[in-house]
């Protein structure tokens, strides 16, 4: 295996790459097709991006299993060992409907304990990365964002726990300043990094909140079960990122 | 009064001014107060905006009538001759809690007819302008956006319509590609003209909506009060902007 700082440079490198490519693709024709439902697509960008990001991946860092939204890399059912997780455009809705707001993200656990994180937001040309000590856009390490209270900032909720008012979702959006949603994990976890929205709530995939776990919690965020218990990394979960101050208001009163 | 064409180029001028102006203060301290209440902002930025707007259009036009957020205009109770109406922050909240997602909107009407709309997403530099006849995004022009149903595409609605299921939003929404929800109109309009939404749904005042109107049906989009009739360019309207085809059917759902 090579040197973790290496590997950490090699993998920023890809996500420019993968920024360049998925930027080209976007302006030639590309097929659409439906996984579970007409809300749930995916691309031939997703694919040829799980497929690129893989392979480098493999040659990084032999050893380690891969967990793709796409299904190139490997069947994984336990968390023992290294793992890369990797969401190749998330926010195809957006990709497709928007060109705009949508990302690529990797991550990488060791025995299920976050290493390395990284969400690029296409558009903005903004790389979030960062390990368990430190965050970066780019090249500028950020700071925490500040400890606010659920009732002093934005939060973003995904359309169907707002419509459903599953978790009591609106008296939730009702106590914050105001609802928002942009329909991308990797864009919602990055507008709380940046202080633009105070929490984030969804229900995800792995591959969806992987990156943004281990950048989020270097920035003294929570982030955790809508019932305030651990996530799994292995299935989907009602994912909450939010301040200390807002995810144990927003705990209590989905609860 | 000047000509047109001259107004036309000089408040191009003016709404790049006001963006610099903005960017400027936005990175110095500024008051924010509350009007109606904690979800309703206004600062020192939104007044000094307005009252540079109002002093240039004086110049321009002397004669017209001007209507603006902030109340540094005229007391207008009808629509005839010709009328400035002014948002010099549209976003309060989110250029508060963002710095980001806002914009500023000028527009002309006379006899309450449409002449001229502008509106500058402020942090991406586009300025949206034109008339009854083309629209710019700064110097180019574009065409008007497909005109797709509203089972085929993203559509933007308000926080309190969508979690209080007024008009039916609820279904609206599930009936679409799914829910967005920005926080802006004039950056809502400005992603129904662009394509990113296929319409927009929200409870506006004249300033909120008077621009977009202008440069919206100048791109066959429908811009009509939810119950499918005119807008009061006095009051307060829920407003939808949408494609023809999208607006019959958000019509036919929320009645």
């Amino acid at each position: 295996m090579t040197e973790l700082k290496q590997i950490d440079q090699e993998v920023q490198a890809l996500m420019w790459q993968m920024r360049t490519e998925t930027l080209s693709k976007m302006q030639q024709p590309f097929n659409v097709d439906e996984k579970s439902g007409r809300k749930d697509l995916v691309t031939t960008v997703d694919k040829s991006n799980e497929k690129a990001i893989v392979a480098k991946l493999r040659e990084l860092d032999p050893d380690a299993q891969i967990l793709g939204e796409e299904g190139f890399g490997d069947q994984i059912e336990q968390t023992a060992g290294r793992v890369w997780l990797i969401d190749p455009l998330d926010g195809t809705m957006n990709f497709v409907m928007q060109q705009n707001n949508f990302a690529i993200m990797i991550s990488l656990y060791e025995d299920g304990v976050g290493v390395l994180g990284y969400i690029m937001d296409v558009m903005n040309a903004q790389l979030y990365h960062g390990d368990t000590k430190s965050v970066f856009v780019n090249n500028k390490q950020i700071e925490p964002p500040t400890n606010l209270h659920l009732r002093d900032a934005l939060i973003g909720i995904s359309g169907p726990l707002l419509i459903n008012n599953d978790h009591n979702m609106q008296v939730i959006a009702k106590k914050s300043r105001g609802p928002r949603m942009y329909g991308s994990a990797g864009i919602e976890f990055a507008k709380v990094m940046s202080g633009e929205l105070i929490g984030y709530i969804s229900y995800l995939r792995p591959w969806d909140f992987a990156a943004g776990k281990i950048l989020a919690q270097t920035l003294n965020l929570q982030v955790k079960a809508i019932d305030g218990g651990p996530l799994s990394m292995l299935s989907s979960n009602v994912v909450l990122v939010a301040t200390e101050r807002a995810s144990e208001e927003v705990i209590t009163l989905a609860n």
